[in-house]
């Protein structure tokens, strides 16, 4: 699906690092009024004046979080961005800049990483944050992504973990459980794909599930709506892991528990359809699979006239007490303890 | 050299990745006024005041950046974080702040990365610098280290690479090329040590070599000590790829041209003995050779004095126009043009 057998590639080895570097940067522009200097230099320089600084990285490896078998670079590029543009918002904070290392084998043409890149630029340009910096080695297998993004929020507005109270309301937006099936709709391709190269799949039936899957959004839309209806949350996270996984990570930083109920969360009617086809329970998915960028949080019992008619939010549970555990109240009533399955990356 | 077998051993799968950074990071502990939030949200918060923020990031990958066959992992770790605060010295900032992500494989187990962080809590207890958070997963082969460090400066005092005019001295701090040739020491013992694991090397001769290669430190002190003696550079870089490559950067990104006496190049007596040992022209070592982490910097010739007495600095050269070129001046009074040779891991 990736390679164009005729594109022109240029070795890596003739431009080197230092031209590597300058190549990628070259047309890189700078927006944000806090961005002092940005590439060039042993270190950026920001200035928040007032305000405070929010920081988050990530570490993506190939095999590991991507496949470019069906992960186009520029898609993958895109994402990488999106997804630490995701742990900014889930402070309740604006990204304002972010830094890209890579490091790549030999196998990777100029023009593959250019795409990488592009799809980075993209990024940087729809969620307004400036590329200030990075690092950009070789590798001795495959490609590897670092990136570490940095917002700023007034100190007041910043929401942790760790404040959600007894009672609250727990809230999604969007829909969950699409990226985890857009994978899995690939991950079929790609088997049909080594089968018979031949083979031209139809795609369009899935064509939510692998936008999820393939180029996911920030909710950095949150923020602003959140302002809007006068609503703090009083404790945020991004679903990067699954469901159930971020649910866990609210409760055990504010010491409290949770009943979650089946029949309110969120789901897309393409995943329904499909969790039919792959014969997959839709809620398992929705718990575990990851991915989804989008934000849950939680808020005060009497904000919920404030939210309830915005199509952006779902209530799917509430908070309790601490003793009382972390449980999904299923349709037919029943309370199963939820797990921390999420995305485990060193048990794969 | 690394590896004792009988000590006990925790497979990671075990721990899974929440656990791993949970094991990792329990004893982190956070002394930066400026640090607000530290690990355990979706991004930390940091307050800069009216100060101004300085960001930087390295990523490191085995069998291209370090050896573990000579490399200890709590050296490792340690001179990991040393080069990310060094590039925050070079633009004459104080570093308060690292992020720490890694990837490994499922060779390592947990006792190995307990080292490699020891190391880099060492580093950050040293330096004075908080590590606030960063990301843990699992690599398909080998490991990989990516760091982002911040600082804080004042507007007015952070140093570029870019201010260097024309008659400005060139002036570089301590010593080069012993980290490279420490090195070459450690290479051949490996080798020796492949042909006859038995060997037990004497390597008192090359102590201040090696520990420049295994345990370089950044030049924290260096703003504080200009400060005494008020002299501001006008451009400032820290030797990570070699010198003659540094000296290029400073004059490419000043549009100056450079002259550089050989005669003036520092070197401690035991890089000279080595070099003689090795057969090794101690002035390619010297221009080539990086990882001293020394800071180079330019100073107005009318400060000469303020620093000519002190044993930390030596000048090393002048600034000159553009179009002069950038140039050796051997001892034997030639001109020969300097090379970005430095250290290219692109072609490596």
């Amino acid at each position: 699906m990736l390679e164009d057998k005729n594109q022109p590639k240029t070795q890596l080895e003739n431009l080197g690092e230092f031209g590597l570097i300058e190549h990628l940067t070259k047309n890189i522009e700078i927006t944000q009024e806090s961005t002092i200097k940005s590439i060039g230099d042993d270190a950026a320089v920001l200035d928040f004046g007032t305000k405070k600084a929010v920081v988050s990285t990530d570490l993506l490896v190939e095999g590991v979080h991507f496949d470019l078998a069906y992960m186009p670079l520029k898609h993958l590029g895109y994402k990488a961005v999106v997804a630490n543009v995701s742990d900014i918002c889930a402070m309740n904070a604006t990204p304002t800049q972010i830094t890209i290392s890579i490091a790549v084998s030999n196998r990777f043409p100029l023009e593959a990483i250019e795409e990488l890149y592009e799809g980075m630029k993209l990024a940087a340009k729809i969620y307004n944050v400036d590329i200030i910096g990075g690092d950009t080695t070789s590798s001795q297998k495959g490609l590897i992504i670092s990136i570490t993004a940095i917002g700023e929020a007034n100190l007041d507005d910043i929401v942790y973990r760790n404040g959600a109270q007894q009672n609250d309301l727990l809230v999604v937006t969007g829909d969950v459980g699409a990226a985890y099936m857009g994978l899995q709709v690939l991950e079929r391709e790609k088997q049909v794909f080594q089968v018979n190269p031949n083979n031209q799949p139809d795609l369009e039936p899935y064509s939510y599930l692998i936008e999820r899957q393939l180029k996911p959004e920030a909710r950095k839309d949150i923020k602003e709506l959140l302002e809007k209806l006068e609503v703090k949350p009083t404790s945020m996270i991004d679903i990067s892991d699954g469901l159930s996984s971020e649910i866990i990570h609210l409760c055990k930083q504010s010491n409290v528990g949770c009943n979650l109920f089946e029949e309110k969360i969120p789901a897309d009617p393409q995943l329904i359809n499909v969790c039919e086809e792959f014969n997959i329970d839709i809620t398992t998915v929705a718990l575990n699979g990851g991915e989804d960028y989008e934000l849950l949080f939680t808020i005060k019992m009497e904000d919920f006239d404030k939210i309830k008619a915005n199509p952006n939010f779902t209530v799917i549970g509430h908070m309790t007490e601490a003793k009382e555990g972390m449980h999904l109240i299923t349709r037919a009533n029943t309370k199963i303890a939820l797990k921390a399955r999420g995305w485990n990356a060193l048990s794969e």
